[in-house]
Parts: structure tokens; C-alpha cells; sequence
């Protein structure tokens, strides 16, 4: 028997991996959560069909969704994490002594504790105890909280679909609300190789440029994902990822990583430029 | 109907493109060739079933291959270029006034004609007046030329199969004697990702630092290929592609590019922590 999970990029491109078998398959009240095991990429998690992590690569995501920030401002306490339900992204901020308070806020507690059975480090990251979890959704949460925090991830899979509210000009500005002065707001911008990913790009360009004074776009290899490479957005309301970026204290942090590197924090800014002019471009209009 | 092409990045993986229709199919002496037409990336040419080019793509794979050695040596005089039927590497070479002879060494003669007759670039490419067309063995033509040139670039898929001979250590020795003093050796090496990968990534990179004494490493996006991303090795006699990068000059020549830049260029070889440290356990055995 063959069995191949197939992820769709588009209507015309699919990533398929062969599965030995499916683990877990769940309706919840918001999406169907499935786990897979595979040879090659090890457990996969899918939301309504979307591939969102693999044991394989999910270290390049979460690293440099988290690293590229904690390396900018060395002072990062309190952390805000929207999303985020599989724990990749906490696994990493718990590495760092100094920060003091994670609270995450998903929507769906169910694929919590899925991940939590099913990932290898997902049970571990939850039970951290700077972590603090609340269960509603992004916008909602960002418009009413009172805290001031350092670093707001906006790890969220998808500018469409039930994420949307993620994307929006009010959400930004809640954000920059909620951020300290040397805050920090890393959010995920699509990938600007097929067409419709270009489409989401330049919406959420447009959108977090009306808020953000400093918006950086930085790229990595995740080669689970559509084109193989995702866009993530550094935005802040002084603080520049690279004329900032610290790279002496970081390293006296003696943080073990397996994909970030001060250089390549540095090299991730550096893009191509068919990716540089369209957002040179989409920021004139 | 529904018609998709499917490349496998292994027995496990697999990256399916929709094809709107097969235009052309030969077997050769060597290998089966098949070109193919999709909406999302255009045109694709494959070998033995294997996808080597694609409209959309080409670009990044082609510039990564040819500007990093000619904004590092900005002399470059005399290209030998081994593989590379289908032009894209060929087209990025000509923009340079200042590159005088490109010599092409290619077995399938049948692969340059049917790229020629399919494929947007490729007839003008091959149409230059500088280019010299050699269909024979790039191994033979290494061992017996008596040109020196500034630039090699093995332009080859894999180091595995019909290619096998152009990885061995008597070839690269072989380009070491026919390089010039500030010379360049620019070659593909696989991606690192999946096991099979970084098997083959070892042996090419204890094979060219056996004889070589500059080898550097760097990393660019190909979303068409497996894990997104591919690796190239420099290796040069004297010449760093970092110390001796002249963006200036590089900059004075105008050359027109959809994704090389002298600022990509260098973050291309900061590389993910996993791929630094692989690579520096194996050069160490």
C-alpha cells in the first residue's frame, strides 16, 4: 500500500509525502486536525488539509521566527504569541532565561492537545510555567489586553480563511499599542512566488506599513512549505534588525540552535531582488 | 481531465506540477527527454523523468550560478561551462561585454536542440558568437584541453548516474589545471536536507577539498527543486567570494538581474547552523 499526503500550494502545485499511516483525525469545532507519521519528515500536523508543521523542518520555522527578534533586542521579558498552537515557537523562546512571561493566545484548544500528544516537544512547551494560555481569538484579545509586551509573534499560518482578523489594519494597530517602545512584532508574510502569494504579500505590506514606522522583510528556507521559502515581516517602532542586532550578548546567551546564526540573520535580510523590487513597489502606492 | 508531472525528491517525497500537455518526448542515446506545459511554471524540461528547468524558476538557479563568480573575479575572460543544455546559465555569461570565449561541453547533443526549439532563452543563447558547442564527456574534454580559463562551472543535475564522471577527483583536478591563477569553480551540490542528500554533499565535499585550497559553500532558493533550496561550491585557487566580492565594479557593469544582488551574494553563504557544522565534521575526516 502506498499512502501520500498531498499539500496543496496551489490549484497547480502539490508537495506530496508518502505517510506510513494516520495517527489522529479530529472535526473540532473550527477546522479537521489530522497527524500523520512519515519516514521523511517524521509526525505532520495538518489543519483542514494544510500542512502547518513536520518534525523535520519545523526548526527552521520556529527558529527564525523567534531568534531574529530575541537576537535585535536582548531585553526581551514578556512575549506575546498568537498562534502558535503546535508549541514549535515556545520551544524556542523558553530557551532564554531573561524572558519571564509567554502568553499565548489560539483559538482552537483542541489542536493544543493534539500537538501536546502527538509532537515531541509540544507537551513540554506548554508546561513551561512563564507560559500562559488563553483560549479566543487574536484580534479580539490584542484590542482589549492592558499589557505592554516586548516581542508579539504573529505565528498564523494564513492571511485568509479563519486567521483573516489577523491581518486586518485594526489588529496592526492594536499591536503597536500593546508593544513597549524597543517592541517588536514578527508576523508571517506569505512567500511572493506564485501569484496569489504575491496578492497576500502585498495586502499585508500595505496593511502593517500604515502602522509600523520600521518594517523589515527577512526570508528562510522551509522546505515543507509552497516554493520552499517563507516571508517573515520585522516590524517595530525603532528598533532595526540589523543596526540593532546584537551579536556579542546574544552569543554570551550561549542559545543552542540548529538553523540560526548571527549571519544568517544578517543574509536573511539580503532578498532577492525580483522580492525587493515588489515591495519597493507595493509600498509606493 | 487532470494531468500532473511528478518529480520525486525521493521514495518519499514528491513534488507534483498540473501539466497542461506534453509537447515533446525522444528517447536519446542517453536519456529520455520530455518537455511539458503548465500554468504555473511555464515550460518544464525534464530528463530520465527527473525536472531539470522550468520557465518560472530558471532564474534563480541560472544567476546564483554565474554572477557570484563575476562580481568576485570581475576580469573573467574565458568560460567553460560543463552541462548546462538547456542556455539559462549560457544567457546570465552573455550579459558580460567583457567575456570573450564560452566553451559548452555537453554528451546529449539531443537535449540542446530540443531546448533550443522549446525553451524561450535557449536558441539565442546558443546562437552567440561566443559560445564554442563541444558534445562530448566533460571529464575527457577536462583531461585533454590545453585552454585556460577563468571560470568553470559544472552545470550538472546530480552526481549520481550519466553525470557520475564529473565528480570524481581526477575531474576536479583535472579543472584545477585548466583554471587560470584567479580563477573560479563554481558546481552544484546537492541540498543537505534529506539523507540521501547530504550523503551526496559529503563525498563532493571531501572529493574538492582534496584538491582545492579555497572551498566555500553557499545556498540559494529553487522552488522547484527538492527542499527548495540547493547548495553550489566555490572553489578557487586563491580568489574568496567574500573578501574579493567587488561590488563596485560588479555595480559599474549594469547587468541586469530578477534575483542576484552583491548584497544576496554574500548572505548566500551564511548558512543554516545544521549545513555549517556538517560541513565543517566532514571536511575535518
Amino acid at each position: 500500500m502506498d499512502l501520500w499526503l498531498s499539500d496543496y500550494h496551489n490549484e497547480g502545485v502539490k508537495l506530496s509525502i508518502k505517510v506510513e499511516s494516520q495517527l489522529y483525525q479530529e472535526r473540532s469545532e473550527y477546522q479537521q486536525i489530522d497527524i500523520f507519521e512519515s519516514s521523511e519528515f517524521g509526525r505532520l500536523l495538518t489543519l483542514d488539509g494544510q500542512l502547518i508543521t513536520t518534525d523535520k523542518d519545523e526548526f527552521f520555522y520556529s527558529e527564525m521566527m523567534v531568534h531574529v527578534a530575541m537576537a535585535t533586542n536582548v531585553e526581551i521579558k514578556k512575549v506575546l504569541v498568537l498562534g502558535g498552537c503546535d508549541g514549535g515557537v515556545l520551544k524556542e523562546l523558553e530557551k532564554y532565561d531573561m524572558v519571564t512571561q509567554i502568553d499565548v493566545v489560539e483559538l482552537d484548544e483542541r489542536v493544543i492537545e493534539v500537538s501536546k500528544q502527538y509532537l515531541a516537544y509540544s507537551k513540554q512547551s506548554f508546561a513551561d510555567p512563564r507560559v500562559r494560555l488563553f483560549i479566543q481569538d487574536g484580534l479580539r484579545y490584542v484590542r482589549v489586553t492592558k499589557e505592554i509586551y516586548d516581542l508579539i509573534i504573529v505565528d498564523s499560518a494564513d492571511p485568509f480563511g479563519i486567521n483573516e482578523s489577523l491581518f486586518t489594519k485594526e489588529f496592526y494597530g492594536n499591536c503597536y499599542n500593546a508593544l513597549s517602545e524597543n517592541g517588536i512584532l514578527i508576523s508571517q508574510q506569505a512567500n511572493g512566488f506564485y501569484q496569489e502569494d504575491l496578492d497576500a504579500l502585498a495586502h499585508i505590506r500595505r496593511t502593517v506599513a500604515s502602522v509600523f514606522p520600521i518594517n523589515e522583510v527577512y526570508m528562510t528556507s522551509v522546505p515543507s512549505y509552497a516554493a520552499g521559502y517563507l516571508l517573515f515581516g520585522f516590524s517595530s517602532k525603532q528598533i532595526d534588525p540589523l543596526v540593532n542586532l546584537n551579536i556579542e550578548k546574544w552569543s554570551d546567551k550561549q542559545i543552542m540552535t540548529h538553523f540560526y546564526n548571527p549571519m544568517i540573520h544578517q543574509g536573511a535580510f539580503y532578498l532577492p531582488t525580483y522580492i525587493k523590487e515588489f515591495l519597493e513597489n507595493e509600498t509606493k502606492h
